[in-house]
């Protein structure tokens, strides 16, 4: 039987963050990655595959990288996991046995139990090329696209769909696209209102149809759809549905070695990423999550967390320092025609639903300073939220121009260490004029120092109110 | 006599700064800005008005903003400021009596006392549009620019007026300029070395002739500049020289009045921008400074302080809560041909300069993935630096595309939170394939984790030594 010191079964950002982490680490150590697609799209770019990339294959992480810092990578499908034993089988009859194991199985696409929904012509977003591919030739000659689920895959599914089609076609309604979402706006879970709307009135300008408010009640076909049908009786005809309504932890290995593990929350590990196995760690999509913020169960799963916890998941297999996983933040970013939208930590209705009494400190300025200058986007916004008891930031939404991603990674870092409205307004910050806001009307300064006026009034009230009682 | 509650003397960065911050904070205050010059130029603008903007008047701050928010500007030479009687008095012999007083009166151009520098076409930047209309009228006919000192300023408006001269002139070498400067490489205070140098290659793709490690011994001509002499016996032909080897704060009014001020560090101030005088502050480069990092004196003069400065004064005025200075961080950004810089906090010469030992984290990664995306910039680097005793960050460098002024201001955030490497290093961040790297390499991560692991294996060494002694 062959040996390695770590397996990790799952090649996607969880496990390819933990391998490389233990090279650099313990570069003692051999790893071997099991992935059981022959290669590694890069996640997030998979939207981009349709309209921007044209291929697939130049969506793909090069396995080169990897193996040149010693990182073996077997394309193999997992029979099971002998744990006794420390010892994985494969579906080809041979075994590999290890001493640590990372489990980093990822997600897979929820399929609702919707009439209709295993029909052919109806796609799910997987990580695995050759399903992409297939998605990709059936894109070539449908016509009538429907898009379920308003989330990040299919918001930018949508904008590319529409894209791969091209200006033309969008127009002439030769081809038609639309995107049906549940919740009153796309983008809900992760990002301001206001911000959704910009997303849906970008998706609107390319032609995509967006239906917010909107449950499907049947996938209609006879085994090849071809309408969907609304909660409120509308009925659109398609010859292609792409569902993307969300991600479950792929549990089956767990299931199969007698780990715990809920269907919802994902493998059970600890703040360490420890399974109840002394020698299996878990990360990524696949293990249970706890959010940064409230402490409680998280269902956040993406790319980033993933990596911060592959990362955590290694560092801790040889380490008596262990790191800790203090929980997913949710630090986003998309960009929808000309419009860049981030976000970390909570949205205003998050808050309001966990009944984190917050202030928003908002500003709108250029990201250009003076906003004559060219590619200037005279209305960038910031929009953050700190927390009314304490001043301490819990939210931010930056939308505009394509710094929007680092400058919610600034927001990011403000939230991860704790700063409150009073120490980001005084803070300083870079500023250039063909390159940022003016250092007068900078966002982040000037939306936390709108919400240190706020938390100072409040705090003066509540002296006031104290005081007459 | 007139009166207002609050007077500024100064209307740049610092000055406008506070007397938004007075009008929000307390609008019941009325705020009186008085500024020698017609107009505010966007001060870190200036440069782009000769290359990109082409007009003065494009770079203006417009005060209507200024206005609605309540504040007086008022175009006039101050004459004198009466502490006694809590009064200024002007050059037109009109006076206004205050309750509080911000001197937000900037710094002068640092003229040296070399040879010849009196003469005609000789210039300095100055923030005033006449001046600078008069440099823009100068430069419309000259043929052979020397530009003295390779600051911010310096490199900028090399640049600048390379676009300016135009690409086909300064390939037929119609017009030359040449930037001269002192130390090894240009812009050295604030950047790394290999930094550096890409914004000097950058220079040289223009046109530019950079000459580092070289002084100007003589600015030689008969009331009109005709050539500039080098240390090294270089005779550079020239008939317009523009001087930019630094700023001196402006501390006459402070002299004037008695206020304890210093013609090197400025007007002395605590840490709550307070003078001397219990009525009189000061913030922006006219004000005395210390370093954020090291607690010494700073010479950081920036737009981003003298903001920060300006809020603070500001705050500090008729609040009981009063705000603290921490110190000026310097964060920088520039844009020097198709590569943009940015810095916060220490260089790892200036580390060394002050005895403070660090372990450097590097990571050069795509700034888009998959990298074959349109406008990838594939090599943007990371270059973070780390205290070696307790891991804490203490500088940040960025180079690459546009962004890297926001992902610097990540880096800000975490330097003036005391953020680890270990933090950084596990934190999340936004990341999105058209916006950022990937999130399994996203820059600060990746420079962290590998300041992290080297920060590790030194707290072993010294473990290990501990123990063997």
């Amino acid at each position: 039987m062959k040996k390695t010191d770590v397996a990790i079964v799952g090649a996607s950002a969880a496990g390819l963050m933990a391998a490389v982490t233990l090279r650099k680490r313990n570069p003692e150590k051999s790893v071997t990655v099991i992935r059981h697609v022959v290669k590694t799209p890069v996640p997030c770019g998979i939207p981009y595959i349709y309209g921007t990339l044209k291929r697939v294959e130049k969506n793909i992480i090069p396995d080169e990288n990897f193996i040149k810092m010693g990182v073996d990578i077997k394309y193999m499908e997992v029979n099971a996991v002998d744990r006794e034993n420390k010892s994985i089988s494969f579906v080809d009859g041979t075994s590999l046995s290890y001493d640590k194991l990372i489990l980093s199985s990822g997600s897979k696409p929820f399929v609702p139990p919707l009439p209709g929904v295993d029909q052919e012509n109806v796609f799910v977003i997987e990580k695995d090329p050759l399903k992409l591919q297939k998605l990709h030739t059936a894109l070539e000659s449908a016509k009538n696209v429907v898009v379920v689920g308003g989330g990040f895959i299919g918001v930018e599914m949508a904008e590319q769909i529409a894209l791969m089609a091209g200006k033309e076609a969008m127009k002439e309604s030769r081809i038609t696209v639309s995107l049906i979402e549940m919740l009153p706006h796309c983008l809900m879970m992760a990002c301001e209102e206001e911000f959704c709307i910009q997303a849906e009135n970008e998706l609107t300008k390319l032609g995509v149809t967006v239906k917010t408010n909107s449950g499907v009640k049947e996938i209609a076909g006879q085994g090849k759809v071809t309408s969907v049908r609304l909660a409120d009786g509308t009925e659109l005809e398609t010859d292609l549905v792409l569902v993307s309504i969300g991600a479950v932890p792929n549990i089956d290995l767990a299931n199969q070695c007698g780990l715990s593990a809920d269907p919802r929350k994902g493998i059970l590990v600890d703040e360490y990423m420890q399974t109840q196995d002394p020698d299996i760690l878990a990360a990524g999509d696949c293990a249970s999550k706890t959010s940064f913020i409230t402490g409680k169960t998280s269902g956040i799963r993406l790319a980033s967390v993933a990596c911060s916890e592959g990362m955590i998941a290694a560092s801790n297999l040889y380490d008596e320092t262990k790191r800790r996983n203090l929980g997913a933040l949710g630090a986003f970013a998309t960009k929808v025609g000309s419009q860049s939208i981030a976000a970390a930590g909570l949205t205003s209705k998050a808050a309001a639903d966990e009944g984190i009494e917050v202030v928003i400190g908002e500003a709108t300025t250029p990201n250009r300073h003076p906003a004559s200058l060219p590619d200037c986007i005279t209305e960038m916004k910031a929009k953050l939220l700190f927390q009314k008891d304490n001043g301490k930031i819990v939210g931010g939404h930056i939308l505009g121009g394509e710094s929007s991603a680092d400058m919610v990674n600034a927001i990011a870092v403000a939230i991860q260490t704790g700063a409150t409205a009073e120490e980001l307004a005084t803070m300083q910050y870079a500023t250039h004029p063909l390159l940022t806001a003016s250092p007068l009307f900078y966002h982040i300064m000037l939306a936390a120092e709108n919400g240190a006026i706020q938390l100072r009034k409040a705090a003066k009230q509540k002296k006031l109110s104290r005081e007459a009682a």
